[in-house]
């Protein structure tokens, strides 16, 4: 799943998808790439270099050489991430390869400085080899602050990101499982607190299991849902301890055997439609719609029911129909409906607190704390059935998050750095909003052109 | 040996080492990073994100994916590269590892952005090992339009860039090799016209045996040199078929042993002292100096003979020496002596030409035709036995190496772009001259931060 940042199709007077296309494609061509590698610090002339480049520079490597963590102080390193793709699974197009995936990392690089300040360098991978990504990423610390991978096809994707969390001293995110779950866990705080809800009280079902639903999952769990009152549903049907493929499971998808054993005491058994009677929260995450989910199977829900339909570009239901089977809460992964569900307001704002407390490892807590910013920033605003996550416009919200990721980093122990969360919030800030600052100016200037006219 | 881009320190008023050294620490501190990842497309609200990421994007993907080398049209790739290091040979610092190489690469990054116009990212890796280097910058391919690798220890350099070269279908340089080879040939082609003799003729004592002078050898035979005349001196003495150590070179050094068979065919035997009776050229990249030559070594060369001695910071032996010695062109790799054989010369230049030209691969052909160009320049202006070859600050020659550069490509095959001499010469000259003025008005509008005062 990727939530997308892109306004979609049905807002007053805004292209369909196929102008986007079209547009996308004449700018692409136009501007040749998205981000630039450009220089922060000031260059008279060529004697400049002496302490640039050499020989001043040896004085510099030589610190570092004696204890590494002062390249977080020294370089670049503290505020840099790469945003590391396969290309097997880019967006809804399916596999398709590195150089096919460069223009959607450059576009989340591109997300990543706006929203967030850092500096993303999109990497796409020339092998699609869970080994050789694994190695080739782990080759690649001493370059980074971070590590954001994205778009790599389940199931590999959790094994690859699960070892090189445990193995790298540098923050590793996939974007299609943690962004989604970070953003799915807040809107559904908020979801629960309007419907009178505990979380460990809810039944919930999960609709499809890709990276995200996995992903989600295993979140809802660590942030106290009960595992027995999940369920989860894929094309198989309902996924139990009994099922067929249990077997098959355990060798090639571990971790979703794992969930098989875990969740669903409540013994449900059937497909989505069986899963759906009497539960409270539907998150389907499963593939385009309209028309893959039915009305009917939402209206045997619990009263209240929250339902998100999350598949991109299109839910799996339309809103209305979900309101029309008695749906209260409802949230999908497009702007142009109310209650985005969007890793845009998560992945920018977690690698910006990541960074700014030069930390070693997101865990769980990380996200969950991520997660608990968002929902309170909304509730704070005032929670209403078409408002429980912020909007992508609420630009006060990422330095909030920003703030809260670097806490819980420290709190964690995993923080190199250790501000109070004022002063992270202020650094955050102030980042954020020199990057954007810049690409106003730049663009008054004329350094970045405007868009070329009509054909 | 990596000819600095820096001035040395005995011109007037400037810094000593050690101030250089402070310098660069004070600022590293200061600035935390060289270069910063910005976006080059104008971004007026979040609604653009329609074209720049999804849905838009996927239209850019899906040509891609019909056709790869359409990511150097609709991507940055055409535009950036990788800056890939080991740390195992960092300066004269030895083998300092990774994190310690990142200020150097980041400052080759600048120099690639100021003087190339190319977006260079710094990649310092967390492995040594020869097989997963080439592995890591293999899997790096779709990312970029070349690869600059740096630092990385003799002899395992050899076989990583003639491996690379070959099986990647972007220009993978080494700049420790190449570069160097490039400048020394282009000085060396005005020496010898200065002195009324011919490459063929001329009977060459190449001292030290690292990257730079095994590289320089291969290129000298490449350029039209006799190997039979040329003389490889390492710290065992003369190179030649006979020596005891020539079946531990087969297997440990297979390069320096194919030139032990190839190179010497005139019969000297010794050290560097008896290699240099007659001899007309001394090129040595050997350890810093001084006192590393000695005076009468060099007198008893040929008359006008004519000695480069590019150890850094200090070369082999002090410029007047030689003089006294009778050496008359002399050139070292420093900026404040005359004749800086400077690969900085070479490498932003070669690259804007590779990426302009959508290279494959850069072959010795190409890096000959950049030396001759460098040595044209020099000639047009006016050689002196003080003037083989151009300065840093002579900014015209950028682009025309640039466009020879690129046009060779055409000639050899391996463009994916083709245009004529003149057009790769006035794109050159607008992409590198827009980087610098970025730089300027970024200093002016004080997005970059104006050097820290006085302690």
């Amino acid at each position: 799943m990727d939530n997308s940042a892109g306004q979609a199709s049905n807002e007053g007077g805004n292209p369909n998808e196929n102008q986007w296309y079209t547009l996308a494609l004449k700018y692409a061509k136009h501007y040749a790439g998205k981000v630039e590698v450009l220089p922060k610090v000031p260059i008279t002339g060529l004697k400049d270099f002496s302490y640039w480049y050499t020989p001043g520079v040896a004085a510099v490597s030589m610190e570092i050489s004696k204890n590494k963590d002062l390249s977080f102080e020294l370089t670049g390193r503290w505020n840099t991430i790469a945003v590391v793709g396969d290309g097997s699974r880019v967006l809804g197009l399916g596999n398709i390869g590195g150089e096919a995936a460069l223009p959607v990392l450059e576009g989340k690089a591109l997300i990543f400085k706006y929203l967030g300040g850092v500096n993303a360098v999109p990497i796409p991978l020339g092998t699609q080899d869970a080994a050789k990504i694994k190695q080739t990423v782990m080759a690649l610390e001493p370059a980074f602050g971070g590590i954001n991978l994205e778009d790599i096809e389940s199931p590999k994707c959790f094994q690859i990101l699960d070892d090189l969390r445990s193995s790298m001293n540098i923050p590793v995110w996939h974007d299609d499982q943690q962004g989604t779950a970070g953003a799915s866990l807040a809107a559904l705080m908020n979801a629960l607190k309007l419907t009178d809800r505990r979380l460990a009280d809810s039944v919930i079902v999960l609709f499809g299991s890709g990276a995200a639903n996995i992903a989600t999952t295993r979140l809802l769990i660590a942030a106290g849902a009960d595992p027995g009152k999940l369920v989860l549903v894929d094309s198989k049907g309902v996924l139990h301890a009994e099922r067929e493929d249990m077997d098959e499971l355990m060798l090639k998808h571990p971790l979703k055997y794992e969930l098989g054993i875990k969740t669903n005491k409540i013994g449900v058994r059937g497909g989505v439609e069986e899963a759906l009677k009497g539960a409270d929260v539907l998150i389907a995450a499963s593939k385009p719609g309209p028309g893959v989910i039915k009305k009917e199977w939402v209206s045997r829900m619990n009263h209240d029911s929250i339902v998100f339909a999350l598949a991109n570009p299109t839910p799996e239901i339309w809103p209305w129909e979900l309101r029309e089977a008695g749906a209260r809460i409802i949230a999908t992964g497009r702007s142009d409906f109310p209650n985005q569900v969007n890793n845009s307001l998560v992945f920018p704002a977690v690698f910006r607190g990541a960074l700014d407390s030069r930390c070693r490892m997101i865990t769980d807590s990380v996200v969950i704390a991520a997660a608990k910013e968002l929902a309170a920033f909304a509730e704070e605003k005032g929670l209403r059935d078409d408002y429980i996550i912020p909007t992508m416009e609420e630009w006060e919200v990422y330095p909030r998050v920003a703030a809260a990721v670097a806490s819980k980093v420290v709190e964690e122990g995993l923080a190199r750095r250790n501000l109070t969360k004022r002063q992270f919030y202020e650094q955050a800030q102030m980042i954020i909003s020199k990057s954007r600052f810049i690409v106003e100016r730049s663009m008054e200037m004329g350094y970045i052109e405007p868009l070329p006219g009509g054909d």
